[in-house]
């Protein structure tokens, strides 16, 4: 049976052994969550990029830039960070290079597999399909944000290791699909509940994050070619 | 309030402020519920070393020598590794010099803190009320296994965090109590269920892992007093 495993942060990512094996990277606030919804709905590619001016070169030749810094769409960008940005009909079609220092980092670091996955809950049962298609063992890169576990990151390495029904590898994984447990009923309210103290504080639920927890929106599969991420 | 966040292994201790804070270091399986079992029964002090040799130089100077390597108690040492040996008769009154990697490495991790202690779910009620009286904020250190965090570690954190009823912070503390959400009922069966294959795989649940995961044995606090690790 195909082995997956949960790593929670890409600061312990040395502990995962990569070659060989698919690795899925996820980061549901928000990178992944725009990457799916985009690709799923018209999208031609996505760079993720961390420097805004890196952004802004591509930009120069053709692209579209996307992201945000401090809440706010960046000076000069076409669209921010909001899965809805990246499914209006300014997208369709377009190339993106977005901004995303979690995402990007996670990519980076995920260099030495066979393969590189970009995953959110919007795909969750497309990617498990795909996966159990493969005859390759599983890493879910938990994005996380500043190197620490980011909670919403994690609970869907959870859902994505039970939604496979690969063996369970490591004692984080067990904690991921845990936290799963106790969240999937109301994945929304358990954040808000988990969330209305500390990094979430100013996390306002909006219609963007309600949309980056909703399961299954899409039916696409989406993996790292070329440098870009694009639909497969 | 006073706040509570726990690290989930020595490897992410570097994103906790630690200054000002009292951290609890936990190593369930087995280290600190060895130092729990026999601080509470008549053992005077514990020393965690990395190193066989220096528990060896200790036991030169009248120190027992305590630990294991491959599961079998080391030549010439006095006790082993299971926290019954650390109740035994020989062991009262004496001081033991004691063999942990993960624990020794999560110690030495966290002298920036104003005070550390060590506790497992031996302590776990009597730990939470000593933290009550303090105006202090809590990092709860999960020393886990080889870097990686463990599983049996970081439920303990949750426990703790709850039984403080501090205020919570981080994503990996909730997290942590989401786990043990789930897992509280049944300490020793979910960590059966959860170790059957990979690490734990060759961990017999003997008399000792379930002893590791008995809640409130024994009413005592322990701390770091220049050094060892003491009743406090």
């Amino acid at each position: 049976m195909n082995t997956i495993e949960v790593c929670l942060t890409h600061e312990l990512i040395q502990q995962h052994e990569l070659a060989g094996k698919i690795v899925v990277v996820t980061d549901v606030f928000r990178a992944t969550s725009c990457i799916v919804a985009g690709l799923a709905t018209g999208v031609k590619a996505i760079k993720p990029l961390i420097e805004v001016d890196d952004c802004r070169e591509l930009q120069k030749q053709g692209w579209l830039a996307g992201g945000e810094r401090h809440a706010q769409k960046i000076e000069g960008f076409d669209l921010d960070n909001s899965p809805f940005s990246y499914m209006s009909e300014l997208a369709k079609g377009k190339k993106v290079a977005m901004t995303t220092t979690n995402g990007t980092l996670a990519v980076n670091k995920s260099l030495a597999a066979d393969e590189i996955m970009a995953a959110s809950f919007g795909n969750l049962t497309a990617t498990a399909n795909y996966l159990q298609k493969q005859k390759k063992d599983v890493v879910v890169l938990a994005a996380g944000w500043k190197g620490r576990p980011g909670l919403e990151d994690v609970l869907f390495g959870g859902a994505l290791a039970l939604a496979t029904g690969f063996e369970i590898i490591g004692d984080s994984t067990h904690l991921a699909i845990a936290g799963y447990e106790v969240a999937k009923d109301d994945l929304l309210g358990y954040m808000q509940r988990a969330s209305h103290l500390q990094r979430l504080k100013n996390l306002d639920i909006t219609d963007d994050i309600a949309f980056c927890l909703e399961i299954d929106k899409f039916d696409i599969i989406i993996a790292l070619q070329d440098g870009v991420l694009m639909k497969k």
